[in-house]
């Protein structure tokens, strides 16, 4: 095996990424207890990969080479791991180290890492903050979880709109408190509030004697600090910003949002969306055990056993007919699986739309007819698909219109419950993703058996 | 109704979005065929959600608003509508509309139009740009679809490591063709290979006798040309980064890609990931008409008829058994719908985790486990509740064994079904989410007829 161990030459491509052949060595080296080899080996790595690292290993390589290791934990790395496993780390840092570590993040990092921590580790960390950043950081968790406030920095580069190019760049040349990422100067009137914003590099191609406000950019927004993050990362997507100032209710400036941050939350977002459409807790991780696995996922188990059970009250109903035909029995499970996939396609389409703000009240009810008529046309071409199927083989073709009757009637419930669960969710003020996917097989599974065994009743016996 | 038309104080309230009396104001001009009062409308409305407008309302209303307003069609807007119905408005545009339009954009935005348009209206556009940028084009789009090529800007700002911070200022302050959005400066060698970059807060906050390379950042890296864009989404996400150099096989400096596009691409990719998992072709939209909906979805419908088909085959080969105790009938669902929900969680779970690279070869066996365990203790928690209940309603404990045994097993086989389905084809190089949606509940239908029916046909007869 190729020595992994890094020089300086080959750290850009180290940089790129954790190899199995890196992390293989890695955790050779925890094994070995060798410290020195394991500092070598992590030293290229970027923070959000030992991230990543601690994550996927085992709980017990975890701790070992924490125990090794725990040295090596700096801000970074505290605020790219995962909210699973951070109280299990930070529990593991001399009480020294965490306070290196949380000195150098900006206020946004260190409220995002407070936030799921218990008060004795939230007390410890807001202790080894120097006191003007621990009351910015208090100041912020005033603010709602999950609410602009809680996502800005509250470093911000400010300038009179009346002053000139000269002015602000010798401005920010006297500045030693410039915060690490910026990317606008943000012009204010003499109440802080925000006018404004010119880049920077804008700034820089102008002559020293032009006015900012003449060099602002055409479109400009500001970001109340009580709106929901999810609207902050719409925002940054929908008008492509790159920061953005925050306000607050009289519309002064305080602070400002990046788009990391908001790229960020954008992710969060869509894995809520992919994981509670599948019924899952959305604080589920890769790092895990099997028991937090299960209890994560039981809670829509049981009320699908639940749901289920009306499906069965549905077919006993029926007994009578499955009784006298029997193979009734094997062929109700497609009318109603078809149906299933159908609202999972119009579900998933819809709560899509949702988010991405594609289906609005504006359109609603044209999305809604389209829906139906979609669910009737494929309705149709599968009623002739099976239909045609269940005369062929089974030489009834009373059968094979039952077959189509209930997959027609199912298909249109299918498209129609896909849309207008979500829909009314939102209405609601609840997330359409939550449960939808419950909600809408329930539909389809009883609208299934019953129309299949409604019209085998009627027209077979 | 107050009247919505705008006027310049109002103007950043209206920039934040469309609301729904300015889309009535809107359409009531269109109907009224007042071009005057819908220009006044549509003027304060930034281009992305213009582009939202014409996909949101219907398709007699677009062509409409069109012939009333082709005219302020511009480039951003051009580029911000929607693939779908990009071809409908460019027919709309005359030609020197057209011709303005994409004059307007830089060079990645014009591909990213080109690509979805047949090769006459590319032409047309091509045959529109002054000859250094259709050349541009041209070599863009030279690179495969989906990479990191086509992505790019080739509008870099670039300085030698070895300047000064006076040096390169000096050397901004002169360019007058500086692109409209940039923040970094690139350090290259002779050879054009970039070695580092300089953010423009610390080239205008530095003194002006500083060497570039001393004030570069610490994490630096690029991005090769032939990169798929979804790897490049992930790069910018995982090490956030707000713009990166490309470079090709010898690694050159061929342009750069800015993190506005990285989010573009995220939300692309998610919405591809939650579509494919639910079994639709993700070039749907919502401005499909019914024809259009149904046919991106009728092929799972159809693959879903025949693997239901499978259920249905193993189910009649338990008629004897059905027919001696008809209630089994009405329970078989309970046990295959909880399967079907199991095993969506799994693949949600694992399609997510694969996505973000938190799954790994790594810990694939682990999380394999993790899945068997967690499948394991949910199914037992589950045979508890319904065998119980099924002994309880029916006062038969063999009964109750019987639902019990089906749902442990078929708890386990859906939770390995999950993670081992998109596992395996993410082995194969194929999208993990694809298809697996169908594959994994066909799997818990054929899983729980067979179990619950076996053991009642061991246990009930």
């Amino acid at each position: 095996m190729a020595d992994p161990a890094p020089d300086r030459d080959d750290m850009d491509e180290a940089l790129m990424g954790l190899d199995p052949v890196r992390i293989a060595a890695i955790l050779a080296a925890v094994d070995a207890g060798d410290t020195k080899r394991l500092t070598d080996l992590m030293a290229p790595l970027h923070a959000a990969d030992i991230a990543d690292l601690l994550e996927q290993v085992s709980p017990s390589e975890r701790r070992s080479l924490l125990q090794l290791w725990s040295g090596g934990i700096d801000g970074e790395i505290l605020s790219e791991i995962d909210d699973s496993i951070r109280e299990e780390v930070i529990e593991f840092l001399p009480r020294d180290v965490l306070a290196d570590a949380v000195r150098q993040l900006e206020t946004d990092d260190v409220v995002d890492i407070l936030e799921d921590l218990e008060q004795p580790q939230q007390d410890m960390i807001l202790n080894a903050l120097p006191d003007v950043d621990r009351v910015a950081v208090q100041a912020a968790m005033a603010f709602p979880e999950g609410s602009a406030g809680r996502l800005m920095q509250r470093e911000v580069v400010i300038a009179p709109e009346h002053w000139s190019v000269g002015e602000a760049i010798d401005f920010l040349r006297a500045a030693d408190w410039l915060p690490d990422q910026f990317y606008h100067v943000i012009l204010v009137d003499p109440r802080m509030k925000p006018q404004g914003y010119v880049t920077l590099g804008r700034l820089l191609s102008s002559k020293r004697d032009v006015r900012l406000r003449d060099i602002a950019e055409d479109s400009f927004r500001t970001i109340e600090v009580t709106e929901q993050e999810a609207d902050v990362a719409y925002i940054f997507n929908q008008y492509h910003l790159i920061s953005c100032p925050v306000v607050d209710a009289d519309g002064r400036l305080v602070g400002v949002i990046t788009i990391d941050d908001a790229m960020n939350v954008l992710d969060e977002e869509h894995e809520e969306d992919i994981l509670r459409l599948a019924g899952v807790n959305d604080d589920s991780n890769v790092s895990d055990g099997p028991f937090a696995t299960a209890r994560r996922r039981l809670p829509w188990l049981v009320i699908n056993l639940f749901t289920a059970s009306l499906s069965a009250m549905v077919i006993a109903q029926f007994e009578g007919t499955i009784a006298a035909l029997v193979i009734l029995a094997a062929l109700m499970p497609i009318v109603a699986s078809t149906g299933g996939i159908a609202g999972t396609q119009s579900l998933a389409v819809s709560v899509r739309a949702l988010a991405t703000r594609d289906l609005t009240a504006q359109n609603a009810r044209r999305v809604v007819v389209r829906e139906l008529g979609a669910g009737a046309l494929n309705g149709l071409a599968l009623a002739l698909i099976l239909g045609l199927a269940g005369f062929v083989i089974f030489g009834d073709h009373r059968l094979g219109i039952v077959l189509g009757l209930a997959m027609i009637c199912n298909q249109v419930v299918a498209a129609l419950g896909g849309v207008l669960v979500p829909l009314t969710l939102s209405r609601m003020g609840l997330d359409p993703a939550l449960a939808s996917g419950t909600f809408v097989t329930t539909l389809t599974d009883v609208m299934g058996f019953l129309a299949f065994l409604g019209f085998a009743t009627m027209l077979l016996l």
